[in-house]
């Protein structure tokens, strides 16, 4: 037996303790699971530090190195993120409906939990305390991989959270973190059917991709957002440069950021150079058509590839298109389905976008940056699914749950 | 561009137009294609004759036949299916949630249509007609992929359908088929991500197998049902022999139908010789532990395979366990999630068996016949999941769309 399909039976064998685990003792477990993180903070700095050196020293750069860096607050910031799982409203057990039959049978619909959950992260060890509340709260038991400069982090980060799982008189094995980080165990996760339930990769478009086109585990797909705004003839235009400029530059990085504008020709002259300068005065590159180019001074042509790329930089694609329908073509053909915008004050519009726009979150009037599990009032979030099976959008603790149908009966048969 | 991906963007194309396609639209879509069935009656029935001909030359056996031959009984049935597709609701546009933030947004959860879905099955070439109805109905294209014994048949079918939607001025690509039934282009269906939102196989367990090893596209996992009842001590055991003559008997060749038999050793003395006699009666062959082969005369070993084997036929494995957690663990261990059913008169194991048992249905004194769409009250039926993400249980058009987050805002911006 591979030592996965070993931590497959254990993650199967903790999560029979977890899915019927009350939410006070969940809860206790989180609180303690956050002291425990804090208790460990020598340790588990000392291990970071030990990453982050090997890091630098393989020639590693800045941003990655930030990502991978945990501090006093950062550690901080996780234990606090436990405390505030606890405090989230218990997804499991809710019934969604109930019903009685002619026969007679009562049949229920029931949210239960998962069962065990993967995910593959990169970069920041945070992930591993974060994914591990958020599956103990949901009820599940979670394996976690992560990235290989975190190793040494990641380990001592789970050891503290299984030390407090033990204390607690729960199963240590409600979290795990896979031995190694080849490729090769990686792909064996990915395989794992019959002991994981889901996969859900966190990181770039790249591990997403290797995921989807590796799993045989159900996947949840994850976070590639090639954001459009659309400002409409009817536009408010103060609103919209708003809008524009908090979804391109208040936080480049991210997957709801705006990386494609489109405005309507016949309030481009107008708008676009207002737009375009102050874009620039944020460090923004403009790559755009020969519209935009004429109307924006050190506007550069956008290729082809501008308009399906996510930059998560401050660059940003912008076309002039000649109506709502040419608007949404180029969004059905460029969307990565995450978040959509259009700014109008027309009605009629309005509800064509709605409508019309295949995304997880399509808005009006708001700037895509909205898009967060935070924002929308879940409390928390696993990631932002771009996939249209099982969740859509952000994704809480409601969303790492199952349902199952209990049926009560007294002796009926089916004829 | 290959064939598949051609036929994918013309099946993206024609699901914009489906998305937002009214309901009567629908419904009289729907109408139309049941009597274009009937009016293609003598070209389908011919091209049936022809398949079932050539599968016959080939040696292919009686039950096989039976599925994939037409009469005009079934024909007329298949029509039928399409008008009660037409009668149900339309599970599209229903908002399942709105809220309004502090900071001003309104954020609504609205059920969407998935968009393409794909279907491969086997054998039966109702499955075709059922499959283009409820899709059609969930506002989603689909294209289908069925078995090479069947495929003039389905060409027959399919094309019927594609002539009524012309007809009424929709896109014939609302359904389509394969090309052909090599397993490269099942390969290749089976890889096309960005074109197909979701896979559904229908069949026996190698297919689905198959799909899902293979399948990059998510896939919604149908059908193995290794079910069990189990009879309490406290059971009832009148009941307790009609649920399980049911569950086994009424129709044993499908997915929801009891395969395994536990008895608590309490009542085993009694209840196990009366049982084994009434199914013997019935023709079914009982494989036992060696309790039940001392109580059952003619009962023959169990093997470690046959509490694992999901025997579709007039077959069924008991054997007699010390006490409800006993039977859990058996359960857990061999188990394939399917349906699951107690026979107790006692209020605690009724529910812990509720609560413990991890299964898509989980019956308390009722056979586990009754796990489908229709005795659901779902009015039809695309599948039974026995995966725990999107849909777990009988799937019905509800389960065939996806939902998405829209937006109302004024102007706002996140800080």
């Amino acid at each position: 037996m591979s030592s996965l399909i070993e931590m497959g039976q254990r993650a199967k064998d903790a999560a029979v303790v977890l899915a019927t685990l009350s939410t006070p003792a969940k809860n206790k477990a989180l609180l303690a699971s956050a002291d425990a993180l804090l208790a460990a903070k020598a340790e588990i700095l000392a291990k970071n530090k030990a990453d982050v050196d090997a890091a630098v020293e393989a020639g590693i750069k800045g941003a990655f190195i930030d990502r991978l860096t945990l501090t006093e607050a950062r550690l901080a910031d996780m234990a606090e993120g436990l405390r505030q799982v606890a405090k989230l409203d218990d997804p499991v057990g809710e019934v969604l409906s109930m019903k009685t039959l002619d026969n007679g049978l009562v049949i229920g619909q029931k949210r239960v939990p998962m069962g065990v959950i993967g995910i593959i992260f990169e970069a920041r060890p945070n992930v591993a305390a974060d994914a591990f509340g958020l599956c103990l709260k949901a009820g599940s038991a979670v394996i976690l991989r992560g990235g290989k400069e975190a190793f040494q982090t990641n380990q001592a980060v789970i050891c503290a959270l299984r030390g407090a799982l033990a204390a607690e008189g729960l199963p240590e094995d409600c979290v795990q973190m896979v031995p190694d980080t080849s490729r090769e165990t990686a792909n064996e996760m990915m395989r794992l059917n019959g002991y994981l339930d889901v996969l859900i990769p966190r990181g770039g478009a790249g591990l997403i991709n290797s995921v989807v086109q590796n799993s045989t585990v159900p996947v949840i797909q994850t976070g590639v957002g090639n954001c459009h705004v659309f400002v409409d003839e009817s536009a408010d235009l103060e609103k919209a440069a708003r809008i524009v400029i908090n979804a391109k530059t208040q936080r480049p990085g991210v997957c709801n950021a705006c990386e494609s504008l489109l405005v309507h020709e016949a309030i481009a002259e107008k708008f676009m150079p207002e737009i375009g300068k102050a874009l620039q005065e944020r460090k923004v590159e403009i790559r755009g058509d020969e519209a935009t180019q004429g109307l924006v001074s050190g506007a550069v042509p956008a290729t082809e590839a501008d308009w399906a790329t996510e930059y998560e930089d401050y660059i940003i694609s912008a076309r002039v298109v000649k109506d709502i329908d040419e608007a949404i073509r180029h969004i059905r053909k460029y969307s990565t389905g995450h978040s959509e915008a259009i700014v109008t004050e027309n009605y009629t519009n309005a509800q064509r976008f709605l409508n019309e726009v295949d995304a997880a979150a399509v808005y009006v009037n708001a700037s895509t940056r909205f898009t967060d599990g935070g924002q929308f009032g879940f409390g928390a979030e696993i990631g932002i699914s771009t996939q249209k099976l099982h969740a859509r959008g952000p994704m809480g603790l409601k969303e790492l749950t199952t349902t199952k149908y209990i049926i009560y009966g007294n002796g009926q048969i089916r004829e």
